[in-house]
Protein backbone atom coordinates (compact mmCIF):
# COMPACT_ATOMS: atom_id res chain seq x y z
CA UNK A 1 0.00 0.00 0.00
CA UNK A 2 1.30 3.52 -0.26
CA UNK A 3 2.17 5.78 2.59
CA UNK A 4 -0.32 8.28 3.69
CA UNK A 5 0.54 11.06 6.10
CA UNK A 6 -2.51 12.42 8.44
CA UNK A 7 -0.83 15.49 10.12
CA UNK A 8 -2.63 17.20 12.70
CA UNK A 9 -1.22 21.27 14.06
CA UNK A 10 -2.51 23.20 17.12
CA UNK A 11 -3.16 26.45 18.32
CA UNK A 12 0.59 27.15 19.33
CA UNK A 13 1.51 26.44 15.65
CA UNK A 14 -0.94 28.67 13.78
CA UNK A 15 0.17 31.48 16.60
CA UNK A 16 3.92 31.51 16.04
CA UNK A 17 4.73 32.60 12.45
CA UNK A 18 8.41 31.66 12.81
CA UNK A 19 6.89 27.81 13.64
CA UNK A 20 4.09 28.21 10.81
CA UNK A 21 6.57 28.78 8.35
CA UNK A 22 9.03 26.67 8.94
CA UNK A 23 6.13 23.76 9.26
CA UNK A 24 4.26 24.38 5.67
CA UNK A 25 7.91 24.36 4.05
CA UNK A 26 8.13 21.06 5.18
CA UNK A 27 4.89 19.92 4.89
CA UNK A 28 4.98 20.59 1.33
CA UNK A 29 8.51 18.77 0.95
CA UNK A 30 6.70 15.68 1.69
CA UNK A 31 6.83 13.19 -1.63
CA UNK A 32 3.47 11.26 -0.54
CA UNK A 33 -0.03 11.97 0.02
CA UNK A 34 -0.47 14.07 2.77
CA UNK A 35 -3.58 15.76 4.48
CA UNK A 36 -3.17 18.17 7.17
CA UNK A 37 -5.68 19.10 10.35
CA UNK A 38 -5.77 22.35 11.80
CA UNK A 39 -6.79 23.23 15.38
CA UNK A 40 -7.80 26.70 16.33
CA UNK A 41 -5.22 29.21 17.84
CA UNK A 42 -5.90 32.63 20.27
CA UNK A 43 -7.12 34.13 17.41
CA UNK A 44 -10.78 32.60 17.67
CA UNK A 45 -11.11 33.44 21.10
CA UNK A 46 -9.40 37.22 20.45
CA UNK A 47 -12.15 37.57 17.51
CA UNK A 48 -15.03 35.84 19.85
CA UNK A 49 -13.70 38.93 22.66
CA UNK A 50 -14.03 41.76 19.79
CA UNK A 51 -17.62 40.82 18.95
CA UNK A 52 -18.30 40.37 22.83
CA UNK A 53 -18.80 36.98 22.89
CA UNK A 54 -18.41 35.31 25.73
CA UNK A 55 -16.44 31.59 26.00
CA UNK A 56 -18.85 29.68 28.21
CA UNK A 57 -17.53 26.59 30.50
CA UNK A 58 -19.51 24.20 32.42
CA UNK A 59 -17.06 21.93 34.56
CA UNK A 60 -14.22 23.58 32.47
CA UNK A 61 -15.27 22.22 29.37
CA UNK A 62 -16.37 24.84 26.65
CA UNK A 63 -19.95 25.57 25.11
CA UNK A 64 -20.63 25.90 21.90
CA UNK A 65 -23.42 27.72 22.01
CA UNK A 66 -24.90 29.61 18.70
CA UNK A 67 -23.17 32.84 18.72
CA UNK A 68 -19.61 30.96 19.52
CA UNK A 69 -20.35 28.41 16.22
CA UNK A 70 -20.83 30.90 14.19
CA UNK A 71 -17.25 32.21 15.56
CA UNK A 72 -15.58 29.20 15.09
CA UNK A 73 -17.09 28.63 11.54
CA UNK A 74 -15.48 31.80 10.83
CA UNK A 75 -12.44 31.67 12.29
CA UNK A 76 -11.57 27.84 11.60
CA UNK A 77 -13.81 27.30 8.22
CA UNK A 78 -12.95 30.78 6.77
CA UNK A 79 -9.77 33.00 7.92
CA UNK A 80 -7.24 30.35 9.16
CA UNK A 81 -8.80 27.47 6.65
CA UNK A 82 -8.09 29.36 3.58
CA UNK A 83 -5.32 31.36 4.65
CA UNK A 84 -3.69 28.00 5.02
CA UNK A 85 -4.48 27.30 1.67
CA UNK A 86 -3.46 30.20 -0.25
CA UNK A 87 0.09 30.08 1.47
CA UNK A 88 0.10 26.11 0.36
CA UNK A 89 -0.91 26.75 -3.29
CA UNK A 90 2.03 29.92 -3.16
CA UNK A 91 4.17 27.19 -2.25
CA UNK A 92 3.06 24.91 -4.74
CA UNK A 93 1.33 22.54 -2.95
CA UNK A 94 -2.36 22.18 -4.56
CA UNK A 95 -4.31 22.46 -0.98
CA UNK A 96 -7.83 22.85 -0.75
CA UNK A 97 -9.56 23.17 2.41
CA UNK A 98 -12.77 21.65 3.84
CA UNK A 99 -15.15 21.26 6.78
CA UNK A 100 -17.02 17.90 7.20
CA UNK A 101 -19.63 19.09 5.62
CA UNK A 102 -17.96 20.14 2.51
CA UNK A 103 -18.79 17.27 0.03
CA UNK A 104 -20.28 15.38 2.91
CA UNK A 105 -16.99 14.41 4.00
CA UNK A 106 -17.20 14.02 7.93
CA UNK A 107 -20.65 13.64 9.71
CA UNK A 108 -21.16 13.55 13.01
CA UNK A 109 -23.52 13.19 15.27
CA UNK A 110 -24.62 16.27 17.73
CA UNK A 111 -23.62 14.98 21.51
CA UNK A 112 -26.43 14.22 23.01
CA UNK A 113 -27.66 16.50 26.09
CA UNK A 114 -26.48 14.68 29.17
CA UNK A 115 -25.52 15.91 32.77
CA UNK A 116 -24.13 18.97 30.26
CA UNK A 117 -25.17 20.42 27.33
CA UNK A 118 -22.21 20.84 25.31
CA UNK A 119 -24.13 22.79 22.54
CA UNK A 120 -23.13 22.35 19.05
CA UNK A 121 -20.60 19.73 18.99
CA UNK A 122 -20.10 16.79 16.68
CA UNK A 123 -18.92 13.65 17.53
CA UNK A 124 -17.24 11.27 15.15
CA UNK A 125 -16.08 8.02 14.57
CA UNK A 126 -14.22 6.13 11.52
CA UNK A 127 -17.80 5.45 10.16
CA UNK A 128 -18.41 9.49 9.95
CA UNK A 129 -15.23 9.59 6.89
CA UNK A 130 -16.63 9.91 3.73
CA UNK A 131 -13.56 7.62 2.70
CA UNK A 132 -14.27 6.91 -0.99
CA UNK A 133 -14.21 10.53 -2.02
CA UNK A 134 -11.22 11.45 0.03
CA UNK A 135 -9.35 8.21 -1.96
CA UNK A 136 -10.57 10.17 -5.12
CA UNK A 137 -9.24 13.70 -4.32
CA UNK A 138 -5.94 12.59 -3.13
CA UNK A 139 -6.07 10.19 -6.31
CA UNK A 140 -6.11 13.41 -8.03
CA UNK A 141 -3.08 14.76 -6.22
CA UNK A 142 -5.09 17.47 -4.10
CA UNK A 143 -4.17 18.03 -0.79
CA UNK A 144 -6.76 18.12 1.78
CA UNK A 145 -7.02 21.03 4.75
CA UNK A 146 -9.41 20.24 7.37
CA UNK A 147 -10.75 23.00 9.48
CA UNK A 148 -11.83 21.04 13.16
CA UNK A 149 -15.73 21.12 11.86
CA UNK A 150 -18.32 18.85 11.25
CA UNK A 151 -21.88 18.62 10.18
CA UNK A 152 -25.17 17.17 10.77
CA UNK A 153 -28.79 18.03 10.08
CA UNK A 154 -28.06 20.92 7.79
CA UNK A 155 -25.80 22.31 10.71
CA UNK A 156 -22.03 22.65 11.83
CA UNK A 157 -21.11 21.13 14.47
CA UNK A 158 -17.74 21.92 16.41
CA UNK A 159 -15.12 18.87 16.88
CA UNK A 160 -11.85 18.25 18.63
CA UNK A 161 -9.05 18.55 16.18
CA UNK A 162 -7.38 15.68 17.51
CA UNK A 163 -10.12 13.54 17.01
CA UNK A 164 -11.00 14.30 13.58
CA UNK A 165 -7.01 13.42 12.47
CA UNK A 166 -7.85 10.59 14.21
CA UNK A 167 -10.92 9.16 12.26
CA UNK A 168 -9.45 10.59 9.28
CA UNK A 169 -5.85 8.28 9.63
CA UNK A 170 -8.10 5.61 10.67
CA UNK A 171 -10.96 5.54 8.00
CA UNK A 172 -7.99 5.81 5.52
CA UNK A 173 -5.76 3.25 6.41
CA UNK A 174 -8.12 0.51 4.55
CA UNK A 175 -6.33 2.20 1.46
CA UNK A 176 -2.96 3.61 3.01
CA UNK A 177 -0.37 2.53 4.95
CA UNK A 178 -0.89 5.42 7.45
CA UNK A 179 1.38 7.44 9.48
CA UNK A 180 -0.72 9.99 12.05
CA UNK A 181 1.30 12.83 13.24
CA UNK A 182 0.24 15.11 16.31
CA UNK A 183 2.35 18.14 16.21
CA UNK A 184 2.30 19.79 19.03
CA UNK A 185 4.72 22.16 21.19
CA UNK A 186 6.68 19.44 23.15
CA UNK A 187 9.34 17.19 22.09
CA UNK A 188 6.93 14.35 22.09
CA UNK A 189 5.16 12.34 25.44
CA UNK A 190 7.71 13.37 28.03
CA UNK A 191 8.47 10.50 30.85
CA UNK A 192 8.68 13.56 33.35
CA UNK A 193 6.71 17.17 31.86
CA UNK A 194 9.43 18.89 33.05
CA UNK A 195 12.50 17.82 30.94
CA UNK A 196 12.23 17.92 27.54
CA UNK A 197 14.57 15.58 26.87
CA UNK A 198 13.02 12.57 28.69
CA UNK A 199 10.65 11.74 25.66
CA UNK A 200 9.57 8.39 25.26
CA UNK A 201 10.53 7.42 21.69
CA UNK A 202 8.84 3.83 21.80
CA UNK A 203 5.36 3.70 22.76
CA UNK A 204 3.23 0.29 22.58
CA UNK A 205 -0.47 -0.77 24.00
CA UNK A 206 1.65 -2.90 27.01
CA UNK A 207 3.88 0.45 28.25
CA UNK A 208 1.13 3.01 27.47
CA UNK A 209 -1.23 0.54 30.26
CA UNK A 210 1.49 -0.23 32.68
CA UNK A 211 2.14 4.09 32.56
CA UNK A 212 -1.11 4.54 32.91
CA UNK A 213 -1.36 2.62 35.42
CA UNK A 214 1.56 4.00 37.02
CA UNK A 215 -0.23 7.63 36.32
CA UNK A 216 3.30 8.86 35.04
CA UNK A 217 1.58 10.64 32.06
CA UNK A 218 0.99 14.70 32.39
CA UNK A 219 -2.85 15.17 32.25
CA UNK A 220 -2.57 17.17 28.67
CA UNK A 221 -1.54 14.38 26.74
CA UNK A 222 -3.71 11.85 27.90
CA UNK A 223 -6.22 12.83 25.29
CA UNK A 224 -3.97 12.75 22.57
CA UNK A 225 -2.86 9.35 23.32
CA UNK A 226 -6.56 7.92 23.81
CA UNK A 227 -6.77 9.19 20.18
CA UNK A 228 -3.74 7.15 19.34
CA UNK A 229 -4.63 3.90 20.75
CA UNK A 230 -8.08 4.45 19.07
CA UNK A 231 -6.54 4.79 15.64
CA UNK A 232 -4.11 2.18 16.42
CA UNK A 233 -6.82 -0.59 17.22
CA UNK A 234 -8.84 1.15 14.08
CA UNK A 235 -5.85 -0.37 11.55
CA UNK A 236 -3.54 3.18 11.83
CA UNK A 237 0.11 1.45 11.53
CA UNK A 238 1.53 4.39 13.07
CA UNK A 239 1.44 7.52 15.34
CA UNK A 240 3.63 10.12 16.07
CA UNK A 241 3.49 12.93 18.50
CA UNK A 242 6.29 15.13 18.53
CA UNK A 243 7.41 18.85 17.64
CA UNK A 244 5.91 20.96 15.17
CA UNK A 245 9.14 22.28 14.39
CA UNK A 246 11.06 17.96 13.82
CA UNK A 247 8.19 17.18 11.15
CA UNK A 248 11.16 17.01 8.69
CA UNK A 249 12.49 14.64 11.08
CA UNK A 250 9.56 12.59 11.89
CA UNK A 251 8.66 11.18 8.34
CA UNK A 252 11.36 7.88 7.91
CA UNK A 253 12.11 5.06 10.16
CA UNK A 254 14.11 7.37 12.51
CA UNK A 255 12.32 9.64 14.29
CA UNK A 256 13.09 12.32 17.03
CA UNK A 257 9.38 11.78 18.95
CA UNK A 258 7.37 9.21 20.40
CA UNK A 259 6.22 6.71 17.99
CA UNK A 260 3.76 4.83 18.73
CA UNK A 261 2.69 1.11 17.37
CA UNK A 262 0.35 -1.82 17.99
CA UNK B 1 -23.17 19.07 -25.01
CA UNK B 2 -24.36 18.22 -21.31
CA UNK B 3 -26.62 21.36 -19.74
CA UNK B 4 -24.65 23.09 -16.68
CA UNK B 5 -26.39 25.88 -14.71
CA UNK B 6 -23.91 28.50 -13.59
CA UNK B 7 -26.07 30.86 -10.72
CA UNK B 8 -25.94 33.93 -8.60
CA UNK B 9 -27.20 35.26 -5.20
CA UNK B 10 -26.76 38.22 -4.26
CA UNK B 11 -26.82 39.46 -0.06
CA UNK B 12 -31.08 40.12 -1.38
CA UNK B 13 -31.18 36.37 -1.30
CA UNK B 14 -28.58 35.98 1.36
CA UNK B 15 -30.28 38.09 3.58
CA UNK B 16 -33.94 37.05 3.86
CA UNK B 17 -34.59 33.62 5.36
CA UNK B 18 -37.78 32.66 3.46
CA UNK B 19 -36.26 33.73 -0.19
CA UNK B 20 -33.39 31.68 0.67
CA UNK B 21 -34.98 28.84 1.96
CA UNK B 22 -37.35 28.70 -1.22
CA UNK B 23 -34.27 29.44 -3.65
CA UNK B 24 -32.15 26.20 -1.73
CA UNK B 25 -34.98 24.13 -2.84
CA UNK B 26 -35.56 25.25 -6.15
CA UNK B 27 -31.86 24.97 -6.46
CA UNK B 28 -31.35 21.34 -5.19
CA UNK B 29 -34.63 20.07 -7.33
CA UNK B 30 -32.26 21.44 -10.77
CA UNK B 31 -31.63 17.82 -12.20
CA UNK B 32 -28.37 18.82 -14.04
CA UNK B 33 -24.63 19.55 -12.88
CA UNK B 34 -24.95 23.19 -11.18
CA UNK B 35 -22.70 25.74 -9.61
CA UNK B 36 -23.75 28.42 -6.86
CA UNK B 37 -21.76 31.31 -6.33
CA UNK B 38 -23.03 33.50 -3.79
CA UNK B 39 -22.16 37.18 -2.47
CA UNK B 40 -21.71 38.67 0.32
CA UNK B 41 -24.99 40.45 2.55
CA UNK B 42 -25.69 42.60 4.94
CA UNK B 43 -23.90 39.99 8.14
CA UNK B 44 -20.60 41.24 6.40
CA UNK B 45 -21.09 44.86 6.88
CA UNK B 46 -22.44 43.65 10.33
CA UNK B 47 -19.78 41.98 11.87
CA UNK B 48 -17.09 44.67 10.36
CA UNK B 49 -18.98 46.78 12.31
CA UNK B 50 -18.68 44.43 15.49
CA UNK B 51 -14.82 44.31 15.37
CA UNK B 52 -14.77 48.18 14.88
CA UNK B 53 -13.04 47.45 11.16
CA UNK B 54 -14.83 50.95 9.12
CA UNK B 55 -15.55 50.20 5.68
CA UNK B 56 -13.30 52.40 3.44
CA UNK B 57 -14.51 53.66 0.14
CA UNK B 58 -12.77 55.89 -2.54
CA UNK B 59 -15.07 58.17 -4.86
CA UNK B 60 -17.49 55.61 -3.85
CA UNK B 61 -15.70 52.41 -4.24
CA UNK B 62 -14.83 50.64 -1.28
CA UNK B 63 -11.39 49.62 -0.77
CA UNK B 64 -10.27 46.13 0.39
CA UNK B 65 -7.63 46.43 3.30
CA UNK B 66 -6.33 43.96 5.22
CA UNK B 67 -8.65 44.19 8.30
CA UNK B 68 -11.98 44.06 5.79
CA UNK B 69 -10.19 41.07 3.97
CA UNK B 70 -9.85 39.26 7.01
CA UNK B 71 -13.80 40.11 7.67
CA UNK B 72 -14.83 38.91 4.21
CA UNK B 73 -12.47 35.73 4.48
CA UNK B 74 -14.05 34.75 7.77
CA UNK B 75 -17.71 35.81 6.70
CA UNK B 76 -18.00 34.83 2.70
CA UNK B 77 -15.19 31.82 3.31
CA UNK B 78 -16.31 30.61 6.30
CA UNK B 79 -19.72 31.59 7.81
CA UNK B 80 -21.88 32.41 4.76
CA UNK B 81 -20.26 29.76 2.43
CA UNK B 82 -20.00 27.01 4.85
CA UNK B 83 -23.95 27.45 5.90
CA UNK B 84 -24.76 27.11 2.17
CA UNK B 85 -22.77 23.71 2.43
CA UNK B 86 -24.34 21.93 5.55
CA UNK B 87 -28.08 23.49 4.62
CA UNK B 88 -27.75 22.24 0.71
CA UNK B 89 -26.24 18.21 2.28
CA UNK B 90 -28.76 18.35 4.62
CA UNK B 91 -31.47 18.66 1.51
CA UNK B 92 -29.66 16.18 -0.12
CA UNK B 93 -27.27 18.16 -2.27
CA UNK B 94 -23.65 17.25 -2.55
CA UNK B 95 -22.14 20.41 -2.23
CA UNK B 96 -18.63 21.29 -1.57
CA UNK B 97 -17.61 25.09 -0.46
CA UNK B 98 -14.84 26.75 -2.09
CA UNK B 99 -12.60 30.10 -2.37
CA UNK B 100 -10.66 30.47 -5.67
CA UNK B 101 -7.64 29.71 -3.38
CA UNK B 102 -9.17 25.89 -2.98
CA UNK B 103 -7.42 23.60 -5.25
CA UNK B 104 -6.32 26.78 -7.35
CA UNK B 105 -9.95 27.18 -9.07
CA UNK B 106 -9.71 30.47 -9.49
CA UNK B 107 -6.19 32.58 -9.76
CA UNK B 108 -6.52 36.54 -9.60
CA UNK B 109 -4.32 39.06 -10.71
CA UNK B 110 -4.17 41.84 -7.91
CA UNK B 111 -5.92 44.82 -8.67
CA UNK B 112 -2.70 47.12 -10.04
CA UNK B 113 -2.50 50.40 -8.02
CA UNK B 114 -4.05 52.96 -10.61
CA UNK B 115 -5.31 56.66 -9.42
CA UNK B 116 -6.79 54.35 -6.64
CA UNK B 117 -5.31 51.51 -4.16
CA UNK B 118 -8.38 48.87 -4.45
CA UNK B 119 -5.93 46.74 -1.68
CA UNK B 120 -6.89 43.54 -1.44
CA UNK B 121 -8.88 43.17 -4.78
CA UNK B 122 -8.47 40.37 -7.80
CA UNK B 123 -9.19 40.54 -10.87
CA UNK B 124 -10.19 37.42 -13.12
CA UNK B 125 -10.37 36.64 -17.06
CA UNK B 126 -11.74 33.45 -18.24
CA UNK B 127 -8.04 31.82 -18.20
CA UNK B 128 -7.87 32.42 -14.62
CA UNK B 129 -10.26 29.81 -14.23
CA UNK B 130 -9.00 26.21 -13.19
CA UNK B 131 -11.56 24.67 -15.49
CA UNK B 132 -10.29 20.79 -15.68
CA UNK B 133 -10.64 20.49 -12.22
CA UNK B 134 -14.04 21.62 -12.10
CA UNK B 135 -14.84 19.59 -14.77
CA UNK B 136 -13.71 16.56 -13.18
CA UNK B 137 -15.40 17.21 -9.78
CA UNK B 138 -19.00 18.23 -12.08
CA UNK B 139 -18.47 14.74 -12.99
CA UNK B 140 -18.22 13.06 -9.54
CA UNK B 141 -21.48 14.74 -8.89
CA UNK B 142 -20.11 17.13 -6.56
CA UNK B 143 -21.97 20.99 -6.47
CA UNK B 144 -19.19 23.42 -6.29
CA UNK B 145 -20.48 26.32 -4.10
CA UNK B 146 -18.05 29.72 -4.52
CA UNK B 147 -17.59 32.18 -2.10
CA UNK B 148 -16.27 35.42 -3.61
CA UNK B 149 -12.89 34.87 -3.10
CA UNK B 150 -9.69 34.36 -5.33
CA UNK B 151 -6.18 34.38 -4.56
CA UNK B 152 -2.73 35.50 -5.64
CA UNK B 153 1.02 35.14 -4.43
CA UNK B 154 -0.50 33.61 -1.06
CA UNK B 155 -2.97 35.71 0.14
CA UNK B 156 -6.97 35.74 -0.76
CA UNK B 157 -8.65 38.50 -2.83
CA UNK B 158 -12.20 39.72 -2.71
CA UNK B 159 -13.66 39.70 -6.31
CA UNK B 160 -17.18 41.01 -7.20
CA UNK B 161 -19.12 38.05 -7.41
CA UNK B 162 -21.50 38.44 -10.48
CA UNK B 163 -17.63 38.68 -12.10
CA UNK B 164 -16.98 35.48 -11.02
CA UNK B 165 -19.91 34.11 -12.17
CA UNK B 166 -19.41 35.27 -15.67
CA UNK B 167 -15.71 33.36 -15.88
CA UNK B 168 -17.02 30.12 -13.92
CA UNK B 169 -19.34 29.99 -16.99
CA UNK B 170 -17.19 31.18 -20.16
CA UNK B 171 -14.49 28.98 -18.89
CA UNK B 172 -17.13 26.30 -18.77
CA UNK B 173 -18.99 26.82 -21.78
CA UNK B 174 -16.18 24.13 -23.77
CA UNK B 175 -17.46 21.56 -21.84
CA UNK B 176 -21.02 22.31 -20.93
CA UNK B 177 -23.96 24.45 -22.72
CA UNK B 178 -24.04 26.60 -19.98
CA UNK B 179 -26.69 29.07 -19.01
CA UNK B 180 -25.30 31.52 -16.36
CA UNK B 181 -28.53 32.70 -13.86
CA UNK B 182 -28.14 36.41 -12.10
CA UNK B 183 -30.91 36.31 -8.89
CA UNK B 184 -31.43 39.38 -7.67
CA UNK B 185 -34.22 41.21 -6.45
CA UNK B 186 -36.37 42.18 -9.36
CA UNK B 187 -38.01 40.41 -12.41
CA UNK B 188 -35.85 41.06 -14.92
CA UNK B 189 -33.74 43.80 -16.33
CA UNK B 190 -36.71 46.47 -16.75
CA UNK B 191 -37.09 49.11 -19.65
CA UNK B 192 -39.07 51.33 -16.74
CA UNK B 193 -36.95 50.92 -13.18
CA UNK B 194 -40.06 52.14 -11.38
CA UNK B 195 -41.88 49.30 -12.83
CA UNK B 196 -41.79 45.97 -12.14
CA UNK B 197 -43.88 44.92 -15.32
CA UNK B 198 -41.59 45.93 -18.15
CA UNK B 199 -39.34 43.25 -17.73
CA UNK B 200 -37.35 42.93 -20.98
CA UNK B 201 -37.60 39.22 -21.84
CA UNK B 202 -34.91 38.87 -24.37
CA UNK B 203 -31.88 41.19 -24.93
CA UNK B 204 -29.98 40.27 -27.70
CA UNK B 205 -26.52 42.82 -28.53
CA UNK B 206 -28.09 44.84 -31.09
CA UNK B 207 -30.86 45.36 -28.64
CA UNK B 208 -28.36 46.01 -25.69
CA UNK B 209 -26.11 48.57 -27.83
CA UNK B 210 -29.12 50.56 -28.80
CA UNK B 211 -30.22 50.55 -25.41
CA UNK B 212 -26.78 51.84 -24.05
CA UNK B 213 -27.11 54.34 -26.60
CA UNK B 214 -30.30 56.11 -25.76
CA UNK B 215 -29.64 55.49 -21.97
CA UNK B 216 -32.53 53.23 -21.49
CA UNK B 217 -30.63 50.96 -18.58
CA UNK B 218 -30.78 51.67 -15.02
CA UNK B 219 -26.99 52.58 -13.34
CA UNK B 220 -27.71 49.80 -10.99
CA UNK B 221 -27.80 46.94 -13.60
CA UNK B 222 -25.12 47.59 -16.15
CA UNK B 223 -22.35 46.05 -14.52
CA UNK B 224 -24.05 42.87 -14.46
CA UNK B 225 -24.93 43.25 -18.23
CA UNK B 226 -21.53 44.06 -18.88
CA UNK B 227 -20.66 40.78 -17.45
CA UNK B 228 -23.37 39.58 -19.13
CA UNK B 229 -21.99 40.25 -22.51
CA UNK B 230 -18.16 39.48 -21.80
CA UNK B 231 -19.80 35.90 -20.68
CA UNK B 232 -21.84 35.67 -24.26
CA UNK B 233 -18.59 36.73 -26.18
CA UNK B 234 -16.60 33.80 -24.00
CA UNK B 235 -18.70 31.07 -25.49
CA UNK B 236 -21.89 31.11 -23.24
CA UNK B 237 -24.65 30.08 -24.43
CA UNK B 238 -27.74 31.81 -22.38
CA UNK B 239 -27.89 34.37 -19.59
CA UNK B 240 -31.11 34.72 -17.37
CA UNK B 241 -31.09 37.67 -15.43
CA UNK B 242 -34.29 37.25 -13.36
CA UNK B 243 -35.56 36.92 -9.65
CA UNK B 244 -34.34 34.77 -7.16
CA UNK B 245 -37.66 33.70 -6.54
CA UNK B 246 -38.30 32.96 -9.60
CA UNK B 247 -35.13 30.14 -10.00
CA UNK B 248 -37.60 27.32 -10.70
CA UNK B 249 -39.46 29.54 -13.84
CA UNK B 250 -36.25 30.24 -15.58
CA UNK B 251 -34.59 26.85 -15.91
CA UNK B 252 -36.46 25.62 -19.01
CA UNK B 253 -37.10 26.95 -22.95
CA UNK B 254 -39.69 29.50 -21.48
CA UNK B 255 -38.65 31.93 -18.89
CA UNK B 256 -39.88 34.66 -16.25
CA UNK B 257 -37.01 37.04 -16.64
CA UNK B 258 -34.52 38.11 -18.75
CA UNK B 259 -33.22 35.85 -21.66
CA UNK B 260 -29.79 36.82 -22.94
CA UNK B 261 -28.27 35.58 -26.06
CA UNK B 262 -25.90 36.72 -29.00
Amino acid sequence: MNKLFVIKIGGNVLDDEAVLTMFLKDFVAIQAPKILIHGGGGIAAKIGDRLGIESKYVKGRRITDAATLDVVTMVYGGLLNKQLVARLQELGCNAMGFTGADGNLIKATKRPVGETDFGFVGDVTTESVNSTLLVFLLKQGIIPIFAPLTHSNGTLLNTNADTIASVLAASLSMHFDVRLIYCFEKKGVLKDVKDENSVITLLDKKLYEKFLTEGSFHDGILPKLENAFTAIQSGVKEILIGDAKDLSKNLGPETAGTLIKN
